[in-house]
């Protein structure tokens, strides 16, 4: 069969040497299962819930850190960008360009992204149906990008809870693109710990499952050798000394069902 | 490992031959699989969206039936109850009581279903919270009920929608009881017919997949010969015909992760 | 102008003296004012968040007592019923009968109710779509009741919220019936108090407010000489001594838009 | 009593003729009337639900309209931008920069906006609870802005639908910054046309007088013409020719509730 779209890494760019031991470790756990992995970190978090919050390496730093990842690995790299003009210089080191969720329905930034010749990924907004994300493959396809990934993250469900509604992903792969689940930031809590987002990381695997049960192209995950020391998002992140487990737990189930998915 | 718990049938007594007749047709698709059958038919839709809808066929009339299922083919039953007093007559022919979800938190309705001394199996109500069910759970045991059974068949999203909120799974089986999903009527559109309750018959199959994938004791499908003529959740029925390769495919799921759920 | 109709009283009937003490204050404060009162208590509380919670005085006790408030301050007294052999003892003491949320569905109760010839004011389901309740007056209509009311006391928003959505009020008016905002159950917080349910009552004026600038018929409060000692909705209930207050500040409001709405 | 602060303008500058006769229509308007006007319209629709929508003059252009609209009329003026490089040129000219509810978590546009010393109205994002705007408070505080405004426009409830919920405006308010209620977005019904957002303008009036009746310093309408041919948010905008009496009828509501508000 196919073998099932990775896209894995912390959520920030903390320094060099943990991104690269991170990266390293992700490839030496692919490397002898069907899964072809695109290594994914952030050189800006730039809606964290609090000013105050570490943001991260910047964007110079950050896709020096990336641009060494590939050559030292050899590994597709990805990150998310935040304002049209930083489109042409991710895309100068990155395979795949990411667009957050709060961001899906910018047009300007999906051009900027589209002008690259990158392929983009695009996480659906919590605030948006499975559908309307048509809108958002045409945008990209009409500026000239033709390799689109839809990625689903969740949607509101009341303050501070978000829900991961399973129709969305076969709703999705109507449309065409290969569609994603990412599934650490799926079980986010938005501002659950008062200043910054809170999450529960036991979540994470059974919905992973689920997703892959129902029919995905492809898993995103954030993980950490120590996620509770993480600056950003350590309440969701996997221990990436259980992820090799986890993620043969899910090829697993991937295997049951890729006759019919 | 052990095998699945499904429950099954078609949403309401029409007549006793076509009753018997499904119950036939399910009985010989579970022989050969890994399944615990337990037929359910309704003698009542006691909450149908309009007055003038078919309700089925009556209590008395209704358990005669379900006595003649019973004693055909041998599989136990179950049915669901909407005032307190119908509890001892169900449980005279049937083996497990079913609470529907609006009635999910009715004290007396519970207390009364648990003194039969029946399986109770009760649907999480679209108002809930997974956790809440924890206070059904210790109502019955403290009427004498201690075979419960919990039932995740989707949450209020928005007006005229549900989703499945496959975390609700994992957090319902912490609380003790075995946790089935029902696959029907979690894809049922309220009020989207105008008068009556739409469904998307589409998504009952990935639904029920990953709810397997994540984990569940059963599963609860409602099904028909010939479903657009069923009187009532026509929309998201299974045709019989259908229902053995759907299982198949749930089953394979299931073999998968039955090490680790 | 049209009078206020204002449903009002405790949660639930503890004793006779706090039941009488409550009608009376009740009866002192709309004396004066442009409001028809209509005293409301439970005598049972059906649907306990847990089992062990303090239910009520009973029907033959609570319907007694509710014929002592009639009889002795002259109002007019409602209450709410759970099982249709409940309809026919209620109304005979009850001027109006009153229809829980959650039930706010089942056929038999909504017919047995529409049988007694009493006026009958339906709760819509923290499930259900404004639009929804068109069915409700429907089924109450086809059983001869003809003196509906319909009431708003909150819908689904997120496990454990609820949220009033001012745009139910002129859509379920444009059905026919008079409109009643339920200002004290629309702040509860489902399963908020762990094994009980929560709420906010800062919430309750600024609801109650909006809701006559939006244009209601009528106001629904729970009030207590001492709310944080109620067994039951302590959380949201006005304390009696603030009552009048935030009544004359709500029909400030009323009369500025008595022209309009 | 305070002034009630009024943004109103047309969804989007389509050409300086029509913007100039809208904001001289309106100025005429509030010129009797306890109102303090803000101009509002947009240079650009940066994130239409589709592509090949018509996105407005451009920035250039925008602002010499807005530019001309302040000459002649007098009045302050406002639009909302969507990149941080756009702050300092939209604050040549704009009274007030206007953060669009996607966006309200990016932290370099909040913080470009606030370092041009002009009044920041932040929209809350329809994925963001009330309380959570404290954090959108603190980063254009910690930037050096000082005159920040808060403004409800809907919340998500399933897709295609918003809906206002009341109480954000108290929990909002006690933040500290002014809060204004968009009484025409919130009406939006996103994807609700296919490919563009429909809406419900019956209701924003509705809205409108319930935001005025909990507390509110100012009211967000678009107004229009002609509505119906308006190339942006057309079945939300209000008829210019109904826009005075409307706002007759909110103001007297917020005249009996100035008291206690």
């Amino acid at each position: 069969g196919q073998p099932l779209l990775l896209i894995a890494g912390p959520c920030v760019i903390e320094t060099e040497e943990l991104t690269l031991h991170i990266a390293q470790r992700l490839k030496e756990i692919v490397s002898s299962r069907p899964v072809n992995l695109v290594f994914k970190a952030s050189f800006d978090k730039a809606n964290r819930t609090s000013g105050g919050a570490f943001r991260g390496s910047g964007i110079e730093r950050g896709l020096q850190i990336l641009a060494k990842v590939k050559q030292t690995t050899g590994l597709p790299v990805t990150t998310d960008i935040h304002e049209s003009t930083q489109a042409a210089s991710a895309a100068e080191v990155c395979d795949v360009l990411q667009i957050p969720a709060f961001l899906a329905r910018q047009t300007d930034l999906l051009v900027a992204a589209a002008q690259t010749g990158r392929t983009v990924n695009v996480k659906k907004g919590q605030f948006m149906a499975p559908w309307d994300m048509k809108h958002v493959v045409t945008k990209l396809n009409s500026a000239g990008c033709d390799n689109v990934l839809l990625c689903e993250r969740g949607t509101f469900f009341g303050y501070g809870t978000l829900v991961s509604d399973m129709r969305s992903l076969p709703i999705m792969r109507k449309l065409g693109p290969p569609v994603i689940f990412d599934a650490t930031h799926s079980v986010q809590e938005p501002g659950g710990l008062g200043s910054a987002t809170g999450g529960n990381r036991a979540m994470v695997e059974p919905l992973a499952r689920a997703a892959v049960a129902v029919g995905v192209d492809g898993l995103f995950f954030e993980t950490h050798p120590n996620p509770d020391q993480s600056p950003s998002d350590g309440p969701n992140m996997i221990p990436l000394d259980d992820f090799a487990a986890l993620l043969d737990r899910v090829l697993k189930v991937r295997a049951a069902v890729e006759d019919f998915t």
